[in-house]
């Protein structure tokens, strides 16, 4: 897609009608009186977990902004290959592969050694390692990614719209502790001040169970439970803009790091539509706490800087869609909700905060928006399985020990790389490009967000059984794979029958047997999860509702897809939903392979074994265990799972027999 | 994405609330009282039309229909590959190759020789030949198929939107025969019935230049100019229907063809949502003139034809969307505009017939939508490319004659293999199950809709340089294959640059020598074009507007894209456009070697020589020429396009060349 030939212009590119590219409004009307969760913040945080929540008819949301609308321009652009996995589970990952830009290649450009005032090229690298995820890394306006997440709110079940043009003030919690018997009352009081002109200055008394905190790094809610960010004082200027330039520098639809002798450093993003482009340049060193807004920097400066690094390319400024100026400072705070670490044993978090509001960064190694969304990510199942009374609220306990550990390490990677870019620290003698480009390459998984790995937690297993699937981390993302489905030959991505719907997912990895045979250890593990009182599936799914509905199991068989027979396969993998019983035949899978390699060669599955893969609703590796590990797997859910009624559960499982029996296949 | 598990729903599944899916609304007010084109019809014919012509903010186009709002449920739902290429056209493929079910492969039972009473599987085959369009056989809801152009008109500069509840009533022609002179010439008065309550039976009279009847097959547009459908009466009767069933058949996942012993044929087709599935049932042969509606044949009947043919298996309908009885007819319209034969010479074609108007088939091919939209498309861009004042206007002629070629084609096609499918015409053992499966293993191009070959014409060249790309066959459409973007060494199909935009593309594969050399032939190619008076870029562009407004040139090349130096090479293929003369960088490719074969070796093209590609807007092959045929390709444009005013012209090169000149690469 080419968009903005002829100016930059916010929403829609797709519509022709600028004015009709995007909507203004937010949701009419005051702020309700009481919700289950308030979200502060329209950031992509924000946004990531408001559109989680609206996947739930029976959880109330509200997400208020202090600015007046959505966003149009600017902010963050760099959407890792992890994220769009994530957008996938949410829905729109084809809207941001058609109109993002995709980084394939990155250059690196250095001081030309004869004419060390001009640069040369000095390497190219691909830009994401192959078969690291099947999705690229893209580049698209943070803007249109709001666009996407109020989009998915707009259309879900809660049909959730932002309250703009509301600002924080404070929050009043009860002095009672909250309590696991009692976990969903109402101890929060929110006061929120109006700024829309019709309505400026009235005060909204909201109480709510949860606060999150996504109101970016000078947060009011995380002032509000009295924590706050640590680390470097910013003392290092940045500039970044969005442009249409005419330029003859050869690398301009290419992503690039050019370091000037003497001129400093810009990093390049070629941006969505075929003609904008992003550029970070170095500004000047800050005096100790100084703040660069002091220093009336302008877009020209901006340009003239640019033009001095791409020497002796020309680079001709047409049109700036959006400029900034910042500081960088890595910083970090100390935990993500409002327990102190020595009440952990006799407290239950409330408020929350996440993105910018618990960690800072560098933008240019592109991490802060992914990461934020990650966070929202991680904290909006947990939620939403809490309020729906599926797991216990010592969960949410999970959130901030997870995701406070990955931003540690974010940050330490931050504050490397962005010293690294800091050309005019060094002398250019000093600086090595080869090195630059070597650290590029070895933090290529850092950077397409793949490299996250949670510790062993009441939901994240030990790895005694990693062997079974060497290519399926405990406590990293599930790596998908190419597979064929079973009962309609379609080639599908595993990984993609995990979507943002709260629900925990079973991949059985079939050994090398017949899974038609009776003896078969799959058809075992099935008969164990539909009818032992030990199963999970039994023990938490409530009465009334799918089978699949809290635990979703699905089979991969090694066998071709035209070597089984689907009507001889176990009754879970054929469930009968809905109103009217109907099959769900998209519960098994077999390799595929069309390349030579299947997904147990792919992830390393141990094929005499097969395994079983337990994959949280935030896409990441809760367990592997063998296939018949029947009370492990119990005891895993078990740990944070609250079992639902069991007489009704026995009624369920009735029904459920009833219903196969009353189809079953000859 | 599965749906429909608790009942069909129509309109957008990703919408959670059924009553928002779709937008009932059409346009307010009157018609308006003169436009440029009438389409009446809002099926898919006329849909496609409408949104290929409001991608032209200066052509006035009205679009009527009989029903009330958009289409909710049922008709046709077979999408073959090459109407997902025409979709990615109109910039909307991806969005059904998310909804819909792909037909990967197709299955065939028969009677089981030892109990003939029972079905057994007797096959089982790829659905889609590998290569032959990088887009699947897809099934998708006719009614989805229509919201997704009609999201286009919404989109587009016209903002187009039906009026429904319209019926015309007749057309008055001018008796002035219109002439080259004056082509654009009011003509036609339309006049129009209200059937809305609020304003029924209120008469509506549009003056309009050209009509086009997509009004189906008792279409009014077709019986104003005197024309009629002529073939085989209708004395078959089927069943169709649209269920929610519970099954034990293992196949329902797949399309099938199910014959039999003595309880006749169906034809199984899997629908989008992974629930819903369409059936096809043979019911009794009708007697001569008889109507099937006359039979009082109920939903019930469909479904207990369908389960005597299931038989052994079981096929419980929970929910019928949608169900009708047809009767199949092989029809054809001798010329599908309103000048007759003998006046081809000194008539010009004001008003044209499309898709079931000119041609009705039985539908179990999955035929009549996709050739409907082909229709539309090919006439769409000839109407628009007159009405703009670019092609002469005898390049209407070759829309009757192209497409009436086509339509002849299908029926002889669609009629063999309808008489197959018609079990009971022959006994069981005369039927010869493995004859049907070789057909269809035969006529897969044909269903794909990558047959179709336009014969010489003005807009079709003779085949005399076919030989330099023996894969892109002159006449057929451009056949897509994966390249590589030079500037940012994205993977993309070569094909895609084809939007229905109305413009022409010129590719240009390049011969093996170094592009950016002085003497290398694609340069001079890119010289003649941007530079020479006789170039039909020049000549064919108006004023003021892009380059490649009108003649877009891509160029391909055979190095790989790290080993070509953007920066060296021809103009012409780093356009500068729009109001800032930004650059255009995405003009030129080079061949994808990560399968081992790049474009050259998939489509057949002579590496020594390389060649010019002309491709016309509807995506068909126009023409193979040698790289430097540059009197051919002159002669080939001059034969039906109009040139631009010269003085102005010069202006325009002019100005492009000091644009050039301004911003040149060192």
């Amino acid at each position: 897609m080419q968009f903005h030939l002829n100016g930059y212009e916010p929403g829609d590119p797709e519509v022709s009608d600028p004015a009709a590219r995007y909507d203004p409004s937010g949701a009419p009307g005051n702020l309700p009186e009481e919700v289950d969760v308030l979200i502060v913040g329209c950031g992509p945080a924000g946004l990531t977990l408001a559109a989680q929540l609206a996947a739930f008819s029976d959880i109330k949301t509200c997400i208020v902004d202090q600015k007046s609308g959505p966003l149009l321009r600017g902010q963050a652009d760099g959407i890792a290959c992890r994220t769009i996995e994530m957008f996938h589970a949410f829905g729109f990952s084809e809207r941001v592969l058609k109109e993002g830009y995709w980084v394939n290649e990155t250059t690196f450009w250095k001081p030309d050694d004869k004419q060390p005032e001009n640069i040369i090229r000095s390497g190219r690298v691909q830009d994401v390692e192959e078969g690291l995820s099947e999705f690229p890394h893209v580049i698209l306006n943070q803007a249109r990614v709001h666009d996407f997440f109020l989009d998915v709110m707009r259309k879900s079940p809660a049909r959730l719209k932002p309250h703009y043009a509301r600002r924080l003030t404070d929050l009043q919690t009860d002095s009672t502790p909250s309590s696991a018997s009692d976990p969903c009352s109402k101890q929060v009081t929110a006061r929120l001040k109006r700024l829309d002109s019709s309505h400026g200055g009235e005060i909204e008394t909201v109480k709510v169970r949860y606060v999150v905190g996504c109101d970016g790094a000078r947060s009011t809610v995380r002032n509000c439970i009295g924590r706050a960010l640590y680390g470097d004082s910013a003392n290092h200027a940045w500039g970044v803009m969005d442009v249409l330039a005419v330029t003859d520098f050869p690398d301009i639809r290419l992503k690039g790091l050019i370091q000037s002798a003497n001129q400093g450093t810009i990093v390049l993003i070629p941006r969505e539509g075929g003609y904008l482009v992003r550029i970070y340049v170095e500004l000047d060193k800050l005096d100790q706490n100084e703040r660069v807004s002091n220093r009336n920097i302008s877009a020209d400066d901006l340009i003239a800087a640019t033009q001095r690094v791409l020497k002796p390319y020309a680079f001709e400024v047409k049109e700036i869609a959006w400029w900034s100026v910042y500081e960088i400072g890595q910083r970090l705070c100390d935990k993500f909700d409002d327990v102190l670490a020595r009440h952990l044993a006799d407290q239950l978090p409330r408020v929350f905060i996440t993105g910018d509001a618990c960690h800072t960064h560098s933008p240019k190694a592109g991490q802060g928006m992914n990461v934020s969304m990650q966070d929202s990510f991680n904290l909006g199942w947990k939620l939403a399985s809490v309020l729906r009374n599926r797991c216990a609220p010592r969960l949410l306990h999970t959130y901030s020990a997870e995701r406070q550990a990955i931003a540690k390490e974010l940050i330490d990677f931050d504050r490397e790389w962005a010293e690294m870019l800091s050309a005019s620290a060094k002398s250019a003698t000093e600086l090595n490009p080869s090195e630059v480009q070597a650290y590029f390459v070895r933090q290529g998984r850092y950077t397409a967000g793949t490299a996250t790995c949670y510790r062993p937690s009441i939901i994240t297993g030990e790895s005694a059984y990693q062997d079974l699937a060497r290519g399926f981390v405990i406590g990293t993302r599930f790596h998908s794979a190419p597979v064929i489905r079973l009962a309609d030959a379609k080639p599908v991505q595993l990984g993609h029958a995990v979507k943002a719907d709260g629900r925990w997912r079973l991949f059985a990895f079939a050994d090398r047997d017949d899974p038609a045979g009776a003896a078969s250890r799959i058809r075992g593990l099935c008969e164990f999860l539909a009818e032992a009182s030990g199963s999970p599936v039994m023990k938490y799914t409530p009465v009334g509702e799918d089978i699949d509905s809290v635990i979703d199991v699905r089979a991969i068989f090694q066998q071709s897809h035209r070597e089984l027979a689907i009507e001889k396969m176990p009754e879970l993998l054929l469930p009968q939903k809905g109103r009217y019983g109907l099959r769900d035949y998209e519960k098994m899978f077999c390799g595929d392979l069309s390349d030579g390699k299947d997904v147990f060669s792919m992830r390393g599955i141990d094929r005499q074994r097969g395994c079983m893969v337990v994959v949280r609703p935030d896409q990441y590796v809760a367990h592997v265990l063998p296939i018949d590990a029947y009370a492990e797997l119990a005891t895993f859910f078990d740990g944070f799972m609250i079992a639902a009624d069991r007489r009704q559960n026995d009624d369920r499982r009735g029904v459920a027999r009833a219903q196969i029996a009353a189809t079953a296949v000859s």
